[in-house]
């Protein structure tokens, strides 16, 4: 039974991205849940271990691994199946240590954005009581990168994923837009002339990669640099603000 | 002549909010640039100070005052005045002790979001070497505190100022609205049926109250809690999710 989990927010790769509650975090649990993806996925492991290691923490280190997502159910279903064998997963791993106290998971970014770990804990039996540490997201590696700023004076901001630009496309009224969770790079199949795109891959991580420009002249040079960078790592994560002329700066 | 600059995210009032790389950023910098606000905002120099010393830094510290804002002058020119004149007062500052390594500004939350820092530091002359070090948001600090989500399974986020919300009216196909910059508390001119509110203020400090529920029941809620502590603070910073029931979770 988990009856206290922490959510601790890691940024994007880097162990310096965690913050000193982060840090401390990790030292007061008595537990710390590792998830294991499979093989090409192991940075991310190997980087948990990396950051445990250097908060000085004793917690005891339980691995579970991550189940395959089912391709055949439509996209909800998918998700919601998968979050519930991740909860069954992460409460047969604690079971057999059964913790006295905090029983804590590394969250790569924050763990309110674009996460589940949030979602699974709600299907955890009981409820535990959950405190959430946040940490550096990929959209603030990605402006820190450029050293830009996220918003125009007093101008909004969109937030979506690759899934809903491919679905829904531009969002209305949107002027500077951060797509997330785009493994298509759909920013290739956009024609907004005037339109500025700031890119970044392995944010934080010293593999980090960042392109920016014009959309139609950057694009190019965007999709080449990440096929590349996927070929030499195996993998890829990678985010982008879309800047439209009219939200240029004041 | 300042060379290099580095912006040092600190979060949002917490000491234990700063990264390991804003630690190491201020241990490594030969000057930090501390502004004073006046009266009433005393607090945030001493958490200022506060974090330097934690990070065990040896920089010298200068100090420079934060210029008033013109009131009667349009928005945005009065914005523009300000930032030339904070220009002007880090450069004077920076002029007198000439630093041969580089000049750090701890920044709220994160230098790129709702901050100016990026801005004025486009003005100085020459344009220095910006480093840029993300740090916690209001916005993940509020959903931590709430231990809540940001946005629904692949559902997008709109962010904006209370000064857009009063002018703008709700965004069009926003269904999670995060407003910051409210000192007008927006939130009680809206009239949505099932919506929920997310309130928090002072989020991270000691200080911290949070506040949520149906817009319609919370609002006098937060209302009274915002006057108390504005009493008893003399200044408060707060900030909202509002989440229309069509965005509820799936």
């Amino acid at each position: 039974m988990i009856q206290t989990l922490w959510l601790i927010g890691i940024g994007t790769g880097s162990p310096l991205h965690v913050t000193g509650e982060g840090m401390q975090a990790l030292r007061d649990a008595s537990v710390i849940l590792v998830p294991h993806k499979g093989e090409g996925k192991d940075d991310l492991a190997e980087l948990r271990y990396r950051i445990i290691e250097a908060s000085g923490s004793t917690a005891r280190l339980v691995r579970f691994n991550y189940p395959e997502r089912d391709p055949a159910l439509p996209y909800l279903e998918r998700v919601t199946q998968w979050h519930d064998e991740i909860a069954r997963r992460w409460q047969s791993a604690v079971a057999e240590v059964a913790p006295e106290g905090p029983v804590a998971l590394l969250v790569w970014g924050d763990p309110s954005l674009y996460d589940s770990t949030l979602r699974i804990a709600q299907r955890l039996h009981p409820v535990p009581d959950i405190r959430v540490i946040p940490g550096i997201t990929a959209i603030q590696a990605l402006t820190a990168a450029h050293a830009i700023p996220l918003n125009a004076v007093n101008g909004p901001i969109h937030i979506t994923t690759g899934r809903q630009l491919r679905d829904q496309g531009w969002p209305e009224g949107a002027e500077r837009l951060v797509v997330m969770l785009d493994g298509e790079a759909g920013f290739q199949t956009l024609d907004i002339p005037g339109a500025e795109i700031f890119w970044g891959a392995y944010l934080g991580m010293s593999e980090q990669i960042v392109e920016s420009g014009p959309l139609a002249e950057a694009t190019p040079r965007i999709l080449q640099a990440r096929r590349a960078a996927r070929a030499r790592h195996g993998w890829i994560m990678d985010t982008y603000l879309l800047v439209l002329p009219k939200a240029a700066e004041v």
